[in-house]
């Protein structure tokens, strides 16, 4: 077929227009004779695209000279131990909220190197909404507050930052980074797998104050220490020279899309039309709380799940892929990532929309 | 230009069929619509396509059922953590052989966990050659015994598998899997970094025999443990999947050629009429025992260092790209792994035998 609208949840659809000049550069990048994957990740054109990536990257992301910029490999789940292991210090807690399946996932990693302080968990609230932050236990020695700003297989995102006073705020943006604008100088450590919105997978990007760095606990992988990493501009070995190369494209793309802030408004148009279509149609429902809905992952069921399959079946007959919720939800998903155009959006509302008239 | 020869150590050359692949496959992998770096790992296209290149690996390489084949992140530089962790079990020592920088590096991080038993050095002998077997101290109580079947900075490599009776045989193959035929039965355990002969960089391919899992130490991350990479066939977390369906094509190209016995005849003769040129001409020379001279990484020295750089600047000129060699050894270094052809040898020769007619 011709190009879908992939609403997988990541690795994630990617803008057409970086796969294209991906195509094009694959068998001699820039008149070099090679591939990008095929150049020494030490040599002047891999190190230019290197540089290059890492500046566009602290401009869409408004990352001061305070941070290291970090590109890393092993995904998000690797930062759950990384974390613990370099930010733990001579301190013995930290401070964890629970919103959700990534949440617990990073929890029980960090159990294993912490005493874990869960300060809040939407538990309660069967993880339709985010308890206020007025209401969490927090405490003021731990060695840091991680959270989870959007849950992508829940679709519950915050709707703002939290305070955490004098200790470092750490937070997995892997699903909304550069979604929206965001004040990286409120937190100590920002990390993100790039399978969503930077990239493909198998990169992880970390934004970490540089006063965090050197406290890493004797054993801690070299690989993981954070000081390493960042005292070898993200080379101490080979980087996943392919992935960064992409994420640097990306970047460009962003960049000429109009940043975070034009991102963000083109976000919000989709994200609030498909919520207000499933609000007004009796036939789709989305559990979560207005406020805290995601703009990157909306889950929704339908009136009859015994429907499910055959509007699985629709919507890939149409080129609506990737639709199945998570297995631990079910129902369906539809994650909307920068690179998901709106046209996109509006395919799975009109689909949607017959789907209901016909079958509902 | 067009495709160059590029003799770089790794990321390396890859080849260019495999690309070509890549490249009309970019946007559309078979009629899905998306491409492979847009599709969740866990969909029964890329499930189908990691499957396949897990299928063809063990083909190539004759790895029997006894052991789990994996496909991790990190590169060879996090199994030199992972590995102690995972095989000292409830031993303290483990035994190293140095030959080299990769051999140093192994040793170093190790000593991190284990106590580290250099059994033999080839310091002695300037990394010139292998230090006989009968000389070595091995220690019979050690977790395990770790070597380097090949320097890739060095150009030094193994012509022999080590002998380690009843303690697991763990070996570095970053730059030598696949490039010949190799009794895996004997090993315990072999990684290898991607970026060689496998595909692009961000992928460590592991095959390790099924009893020694689930011996991890606690301080183990999730992400480093073996068994649970395993269990979950290398997508406990979502694995580097564009650089695995990379790795698949190169597997299939690896086939077609007639596998790693019609590649050891190549490699094998690509190897040795570079050799015989350098040891036939005085303006040439390698250092290395010729037992133990390496088939992939040719290092090789101009009798007037002040010339490198006239020399380098030709070979560029000419398509011969990335010939400098390590800034640890200096002088130059053709790395000539299964992608590069023997057309690449025969040009460097060539031009080689010029440079020296000229300049020497």
């Amino acid at each position: 077929m011709s190009r879908a609208f992939n609403f997988c949840a990541g690795p994630a659809t990617l803008p057409e227009a970086v796969l294209k000049q991906a195509q094009e550069e694959m068998l001699d990048w820039r008149g070099t004779g090679m591939s990008v994957m095929e150049m020494s990740h030490r040599s002047d054109e891999f190190v230019e695209i290197a540089e290059t990536a890492e500046k566009d990257l602290r401009e869409l992301a408004g990352v001061s000279d305070d941070y290291a910029v970090l590109f890393m490999q092993g995904g998000a789940s690797s930062q759950f131990s990384t974390i613990p292991l370099n930010l733990l210090g001579d301190k013995t807690s930290a401070d964890y909220v629970n919103t959700g399946i990534w949440s617990k996932k990073a929890i029980a990693e960090a159990k294993r190197y912490a005493d874990v302080n869960v300060v809040a968990s939407a538990e309660d609230n069967g993880f339709t909404s985010i308890p206020e932050q007025s209401s969490w236990r927090t405490n003021p020695d731990a060695a840091y507050l991680h959270y989870t700003p959007n849950e992508t297989i829940g679709g519950l995102e915050y709707d703002f930052v939290p305070e955490s006073g004098d200790v470092p705020l750490v937070a997995d943006l892997s699903s909304t980074i550069l979604s929206r604008p965001l004040d990286v100088s409120k937190f100590g450590l920002i990390y993100a797998g790039a399978q969503k919105n930077i990239g493909p997978s198998g990169l992880v990007v970390v934004f970490v104050r540089k006063d965090l760095l050197g406290k890493a606990r004797k054993e801690t992988p070299t690989m993981m220490n954070y000081q390493v990493i960042a005292d070898n501009d993200s080379m101490y070995n080979t980087p996943a020279t392919y992935s960064w190369y992409l994420a640097g494209l990306v970047f460009k793309w962003l960049k000429a899309q109009g940043g975070v802030e034009a991102m963000a408004e083109i976000n919000s148009r989709k994200a609030t039309k498909l919520y207000d279509f499933i609000d007004g149609n009796d036939f789709y429902a989305n559990p979560i709380d207005p406020r805290f809905r995601s703009w990157m992952n909306v889950p929704f069921t339908l009136a009859d799940d015994g429907l499910n399959g055959e509007f699985l079946k629709g919507a890939d007959a149409r080129g609506l892929l990737n639709l199945k919720g998570h297995r631990s939800v079910g129902g369906m998903r539809a994650s909307i990532y920068n690179a998901m155009p709106e046209a996109g959006v509006d395919a799975l509302i009109q689909y949607m929309t017959e789907f209901a008239r016909e079958r509902g």
